[in-house]
């Protein structure tokens, strides 16, 4: 049938090895069955995931969905050899971000895309994926992985989660409840979750020449482990607070730090003023801000400064819902308060 | 405050402007706003997408999601430095994967990761997006932009998608209803749809040392052209056979090609036997064949081979539903049968 004189040549030749995936392909049905719930009609493997919500006790059930990535934190993992913990990373910030709005989540998808997809790489991610899906009980219904060789450099990757959940209409928080007076709550941080990480490493790695194997200064850890501390998800401790008239919005602190995301829950004519002073930033971003030198307000604007999750909160209700965040286990922290101006964040005190 | 002799540095130096990405995201919201019906609650910029799913005559809703990369014929755009096809490509991609199971979608988000995200690459890839979901009736809620220098290099980029759909569960479509002597029915593709373009472009640039500005002998497109058709939709013609007892199973032909794909959807004990002189394989197929050379068998386990989606169709109905097709402007061919075997995929027939 072939005359050509040349030697076939098999998509495997062009570096695409489809066995190997399909054998991928039963790993990841594995790692994903450990999730699912009776809601999970299907396993992977079809050509989509059927999920079955159950929307019992809802008047209006709403889908919230939301998309994103891990960001340069990857090159970190890469650096370090350390795969295990990024595909936790997304799945919390994917929570984190459906939280805000109210939302508890139902299901996960996750996207993966490499140079080459060893072994080592896809056991490492799908295991962060699924042990995070499983802690924070969101099936782990679809996925997709990708090897691209020629776009990815060996031993590059990236990473796309995909989240959906549920919110009651009448309960979606929103910048509509915010009022003047109403009060900031921080919940702390991990680390710097999935932002700031270009600028981070340029600091550490390349100005500074440290190596991600040496200490932290004012910690028993290293830069390396500090960096790679997993996003956390904030379900836990808010999941019983999402019906509470007394929370009026939310806000994750995500790329943009306060300056970028808290204007997104507040509605024209207000400002958030934070108080610098009303908590002191870990050491990871004292010593970001002091080896950069980065100016405070370009912090600001970066890092969440170790407050991941801000509340606002009716006045009335602060110190209930703050005893209430402390029974949860958290150490909430007043940073600031609601008040006139432009839908902007303004800063008082000189900060750390 | 900065006691530090250096310059202060910030998330600019760092290669990631939040200012420009901003920018870019009113453009987003904008181009999304032209898919959104009453079901979206909110645009982009909050931190999750809000939908509103009327599941009004549906006995029991069942969500259907699906998540996919176009893998690397993003190689063969930025070779083109045409951005504005592989959007679509993504959308249709997601709606033929859940459409499938029998769903139809509901909404869909994007994923772009690039090393640097310019305006032109922006306004294509979006644009792409939001033409096709407009013209497939899905709203397009949400998506990140990634600005990653150091994991992309300069012109390249990466982008996911994620679908959710919906089906009524006594309608969901799987193998369970396939039978011994179900006839398969082929639909044309536009093209090598989002599968096989490694071993393409390994074929037609490296090997063969064309550039995609050469005619593609037999047709009056070029190389580049044909390699960029957008992968087709086939929800409008199958819409309103979802519910048709007569279709008993569909199969995507997406990575992996007949031999891989029609399995998902054949019961243990059946296979799939499929006459290769049924159809004659476009030219694309063909000088890919002949020029690589590849074997045939490799071909029908990489490529589409001109047919993008099998459904499998009830012997007794098949007639009915063959007209119906051809009403809705399809062309589509009888290419096998259902017998009994293995759950594998058999080939009969030479083929061109």
């Amino acid at each position: 049938m072939v005359t050509a004189p040349k030697t076939p040549i098999t998509y495997r030749d062009a570096g695409v090895d489809i066995d190997r995936k399909t054998a991928a392909m039963k790993t990841v049905a594995a790692l994903a069955k450990t999730t699912h719930g009776p809601s999970v009609l299907t396993g992977i493997g079809s050509f989509g995931a059927l999920f079955r919500p159950d929307f019992g006790g809802l008047r209006e059930p709403v889908l919230v969905s939301s998309t994103d990535g891990v960001g340069t934190k990857l090159m970190v993992a890469r650096r370090m050899g350390r795969y295990d913990t990024v595909g936790a990373d997304l799945v919390n910030h994917c929570i984190d971000d459906i939280l805000v709005m109210g939302a508890t989540p139902l299901f996960f998808l996750d996207y993966i895309a490499a140079g080459r997809l060893t072994e080592d790489l896809l056991a490492g991610l799908l295991g962060g994926f699924a042990r995070a899906c499983r802690e924070e009980g969101v099936a782990l219904v679809g996925g997709e992985t990708a090897e691209m060789p020629g776009l990815y450099a060996e031993g590059d990757f990236d990473l796309a989660g995909f989240i959906v959940g549920v919110v009651d209409r009448h309960l979606i928080l929103s910048s509509e409840r915010v009022r003047t007076g109403d009060v900031l709550v921080g919940l702390t941080s991990s680390g710097l979750h999935t932002n700031g990480y270009s600028l981070a490493q340029r600091i550490f790695f390349e100005r500074e020449g440290l190596s991600p194997a040496d200490t932290l200064p004012g910690t028993g850890t290293t830069i390396g482990d500090a960096l790679l501390a997993v996003h956390r998800s904030y379900l836990a401790p808010l999941r019983g607070l999402l019906a509470d008239p007394g929370l009026r919005a939310m806000a994750h602190i995500t790329g943009g730090g306060f300056t970028e995301n808290i204007p997104r829950v507040l509605p024209g004519g207000l400002d958030a003023v934070i108080d610098r002073e009303s908590w002191t930033p870990p050491p990871l971003f004292r010593e970001l801000m002091h080896r950069g030198p980065v100016e405070r307000d370009e912090m600001d604007r970066t890092f969440n400064m170790g407050i991941g999750m801000v509340l606002v909160v009716d006045p009335a209700e602060v110190a209930r819902i703050l005893a209430q965040l402390v029974a949860s286990g958290e150490t909430p922290v007043v940073i600031g308060r609601v008040e006139s101006g432009t839908r902007s964040v303004r800063y008082t005190g000189r900060g750390s």
